[in-house]
């Protein structure tokens, strides 16, 4: 049934013959179901589409524009950029603004409710036409209960409620997840299904990766922490302490902390966590890398030729169709792609990389609020999210 | 609709309300793939479920025994272990005999070809009977056309049409897939829903691991070559060659092709890949882990450090609910399963090794024929495999 709001959430869906043709369900189950969005006003059958075939022409499908709003917000460490998107998935309003994730959940989701509710206003909407909220958070999330777990980079966000938190503020369904998973999710709905399965890989603070399966669906893992390449033990790096209590993870060694790190003092002590910086000093590093600074490039050198390592195991492991690359840093300079590419063509399975594309993300920084918009969405659109509309 | 035919096949469902309900798809559906499969004569309706609400008792949904036949093969690099199931997944009758996969695909699929039919004789049963044959190969393998693709410890074999020889032999449809896959398959379909996603991870003369996600259907990447862990470098090992043609495999260090060499000749040449070996050597490793032979336990435990981390990072990828370890290797001591567990707990996110299972198969030699007898069943009550059936 998921494929099936997934359908009707694209918009790319013209008649209830081709639903059917699609998902392998059958008619009556697709008509009770529109039956119901019809009922509560989220879609419509408006016009006639074009005839196939024999028969009365069938009556095409659309979102009503005027049936709710859809709440996200995208929290990475320094910067939440918040939106606000109708069912049809049109941005109505957006904000970027800086955040510390560090200030902990109280004060950062008080900022985003009032960040909401601002842009609300801009817009002139009710607060009750919201629908549902989507949440992204740099660390990992148990997705079922809408909870950080553990997260390296969000000191106080242990075992709190979001999804409940926000979910009472707005009265309705909140859904919480991974940052990089809504990227992945967003990115993939951006692509046609033969890019599946496709990996997410974001590189900035932290490293994370999403994982979306060859039918469309996000690789949660037991515990929704599939994904979390960050914390992976590379080579040669039983030196450098990492945030998670570890030491020798791909994210202490080629994440924008630890080159932070070493252009501030090349004699760092290795043996301690990176500290915590500045939303200034990410941006100066960025800035470095843009323009091609020697020390800098070869800092990005060295965390590519890690990175592509990783990578090629990653495509032995899960032969994706599509790698993208997305986050501050890839996003900066040519350096890290080229060296990612070069890693895995240099070291995975011929059989795994004959079709593989390796590319930056299509949708480049609004990939985790498309990810979280067309995630709540297809909720609003499901069974499930009909059932809490209902209640 | 294959979780509709995994259902069916499983066994486990007594009735049309609970193929409605466990399948989310409508009691129409159902019923028109339902009638097809009794209408062939796969499955009868016999005797009244106790009914469990008002209504009219629910009739029983049964497989029938006579309904036709599924040949197994489980071909590993020196060992063949073949088949004859019916629809229930009642091994009628079975066979293990030495080949020499290197003998190329003439030479062992005649062989094959010849077993089978010796059983079917054996159990006085006539190859008209056979639904689907099902085989499993130690290499990568294009499992929608049924070819063998570049397969390392398999020359000879690269491109072979595989499925449609034995296809063409038994006048039914063929699958071919790699041996780990057939594995994964197996011990997924014996164990609840609960311990998925799973990864089976084999270790013997090459290494190799099938992975199930959460819905339980086999994830083959977009060239069917994911979970080709084999072949994934290896820390300190870049002086090591493997017989893909790289360096530092975690094959070409933690195999039984390592092991034989190492105690063939403690200073061979490892700059050249390990050559091949027999089945008396094979065995012979088998029985000197088994007996706690010191130099070879030595051996074992290093070959398990090195897994362990490897599968320490696939823990946090996939973040799997049950890694299952199998193999000839794997089964002849406790150390290799001590060992991945120690690497796995010490450096896999907390997060993601609160749930999970690492045990030895619980099938154990059978687990490739089982997979291989479950995958011909789903086939044969499939949709796509009614269609075959009808043509």
């Amino acid at each position: 049934m998921s494929s099936l709001a997934r359908l009707i959430a694209s918009g790319a869906v013209q008649s209830r013959t081709e639903l059917a043709n699609r998902t392998g369900l059958a008619r009556s189950t697709i008509g009770v179901h529109l039956d119901r969005l019809e009922a509560s006003g989220l879609i419509r059958e408006a016009g006639l589409a074009a005839a196939s075939g024999p028969g009365r022409p069938a009556r095409c499908l659309g979102l009503s524009p005027e049936a709710g709003l859809v709440l996200v917000g995208d929290l990475s460490v320094h910067t939440a950029r918040v939106v606000v998107a109708d069912l049809t998935q049109r941005l109505l309003a957006q904000q970027t603004y800086p955040i510390r994730i560090a200030d902990g959940p109280e004060d950062v989701l008080a900022g985003l409710e009032q960040a909401w509710r601002h842009l609300l206003l801009e817009i002139d909407a009710d607060p009750h036409q919201v629908r549902t909220v989507a949440v992204g958070l740099p660390g990992p999330v148990d997705h079922s209960t809408g909870t950080p777990v553990r997260p390296p980079l969000m000191p106080g966000w242990d075992g709190y409620p979001v999804g409940q938190v926000l979910g009472e503020r707005f009265g309705c369904p909140a859904l919480v997840d991974n940052d990089v998973n809504m990227m992945a999710l967003g990115e993939a709905r951006a692509l046609p299904m033969t890019q599946y399965p496709l990996v997410f890989i974001k590189v900035s603070t932290g490293i994370g990766s999403g994982i979306i399966g060859a039918a469309g669906d996000l690789h949660y893992g037991a515990d929704g922490a599939a994904g979390d390449i960050g914390h992976i033990q590379v080579p040669d790096s039983d030196h450098v302490a990492c945030r998670c209590g570890n030491r020798g993870c791909l994210e202490a060694v080629a994440s924008a902390s630890s080159m932070i790190r070493a252009l501030r003092d090349p004699d760092a002590d290795l043996g301690t966590p990176p500290g915590e910086f500045t939303t200034a000093e990410l941006e100066a590093l960025v800035a470095r890398i843009a323009q091609g600074d020697t020390e800098t490039t070869r800092l990005v050198k060295d965390a590519a030729t890690v990175l592509g390592q990783l990578v090629a195991s990653l495509v032995n492991v899960l032969n994706p169709a599509r790698i993208v690359l997305g986050g501050a840093l890839a996003a900066a300079s040519d350096d890290m792609l080229a060296g990612v590419r070069s890693g895995v063509y240099s070291r995975a399975l011929p059989l795994a990389t004959r079709n593989l594309t390796l590319s930056y993300s299509v949708l480049g920084p609004v990939c985790g609020v498309v990810g979280g918009v067309v995630s709540a969405i297809e909720h609003v659109l499901s069974p499930e999210g009909l059932t809490v509309l209902r209640s």
